[in-house]
């Protein structure tokens, strides 16, 4: 186990420069050997051929973004968005992901009723679950950060997915994606991250810069922001999580015009200084 | 009692325009008889000069912004602003503020700490609460939301806000502002404002902008968001609060730069329209 065993990337952090291709490939050349995959970007080759790269560079799939937006009050578009999760249920299952991420969607297009979205999308939910259990998938549920919560996600934190989970029955098909980027304000943070023990499928880190410029794509690299990501890593380690750290920014003004493999390399040195190093003493 | 007598208009409404004497005049002279009073504004008279104009225009303060900022760890910054905070209470005291809004303040610089950021934040707050006591104020606890956590307000939730009042030993002279573009995605809304009751100090409202391009000075005039206000309105309502109902839009690219007797007269016709009528059925 080299010191990068653990260290994976999302493909969201080099979005606008990496095919999927590209980015298992590029990667790999930098000694990741673990990828959280888009779907955009697999549609565009199809999960068999995936598949394929991936075992031919031994990169692993840790998990696979995204299923989900179920809010919508028009039947078809909710139907649609349904059928859309089934088939990435199964992607994920090919290319043998960790877990299918679960982003709940936001209000529906001129709506302001927030409760009714939040029960249309757990009725969705336990619609798929027959689903996913059958695939062998486990859907992980992703609180997002409250600022997203009109847009993109009325599942807005830590304690909800896990109600959501009790509610749904506790199946093992049921997972959550912890990311420091959308938990780290949380009052209850601590609380819920140790109700979620046995739980967390995915642990997603980046950082909160001061100066955030954008609600969805200002994400910071590990170090450049003010998020303590070693205390949230070892609340999450704490409950036994022992897979990987996986960073995911999104950042349209840096990260996302910048070299590829310079985004990599940094990304590595972060993680060594910034993630996988002892807790933080002030 | 006309259909203005529950309308106030926090004076951040028009920061950019309206010097405090403008803004008491200026609201009077629209019929609204209410005004949540900034401090940097007031600081330019002074409290008893804005004591005799809110007399003379039989204008009151409903809420005095504001004091807190207590998350410095260094002692002398720390300090200050405690100082500042007791000064705050007498200038409420003095233009009998329905309250003193208290904002609990961010991450101090250089700092990844957020729990000892809350720890010195509540310590400063039981050092505060006699002074308070015997001045007659109410401080209420704003929570800001989860997106302002890092360079404004460590207090982030109802609940927590719930949480500190109890901690704090739940005295007379604590209360809670609920400010609908904090609090509208929390899953815990309900409840929490239901274990609010009888704290409720003061009630905000503006909207949550599907396009927000700021993540403190873009907030919406009521009717363009998302927000539910008028089911809010009634969560705050049925805990016994018959207080007004306070207009506090920061918006730095399109209200502050409006002429402030239109900002004024479209603020009452959306409060008819989006605050004070029946509940929305969708």
């Amino acid at each position: 186990m080299d010191e990068f065993s653990r260290l994976a990337i999302n493909q969201f952090t080099t979005l606008q420069q990496w095919s999927l291709s590209e980015a298992i490939e590029g990667y790999a050349r930098h000694g990741v050997h673990a990828i959280g995959v888009l779907r955009d970007k697999l549609l565009e080759i199809g999960a068999t051929e995936a598949r394929r790269q991936l075992r031919a560079h031994d990169v692993k799939a840790t998990c696979y973004c995204i299923g989900g937006l179920l809010t919508d009050s028009d039947p078809a578009l909710f139907r649609a968005n349904l059928e859309a999760t089934r088939q990435a249920i199964d992607e994920a299952a090919e290319i043998e992901a960790g877990c299918m991420v679960f982003v709940a969607g936001g209000l529906p297009e001129g709506s302001r009723d927030l409760p009714a979205a939040r029960s249309r999308c757990l009725d969705g939910l336990a619609e798929l679950l027959p689903y996913a259990r059958e695939a062998g998938v486990t859907v992980a549920l992703e609180p997002l950060h409250p600022m997203i919560c009109a847009f993109r996600s009325c599942l807005s934190t830590l304690g909800q997915a896990n109600d959501w989970i009790e509610e749904l029955g506790g199946g093992p098909e049921l997972g959550i994606v912890v990311d420091v980027y959308h938990v780290w304000w949380d009052p209850d943070m601590e609380v819920e991250i140790e109700r979620a023990a046995g739980r967390i499928s995915s642990f997603h880190v980046c950082d909160w810069l001061l100066e955030t410029t954008d609600l969805r794509l200002d994400r910071g690299m590990m170090g450049d922001g003010v998020i303590d990501i070693r205390r949230i890593r070892d609340l999450v380690e704490a409950t036994g999580y022992s897979g990987c750290r996986e960073v995911e920014i999104f950042s349209a003004r840096n990260w996302w015009r910048r070299d590829p493999d310079e985004v990599v390399e940094i990304t590595k040195a972060r993680y060594l200084s910034e993630v996988n190093g002892p807790a933080r003493t002030e």
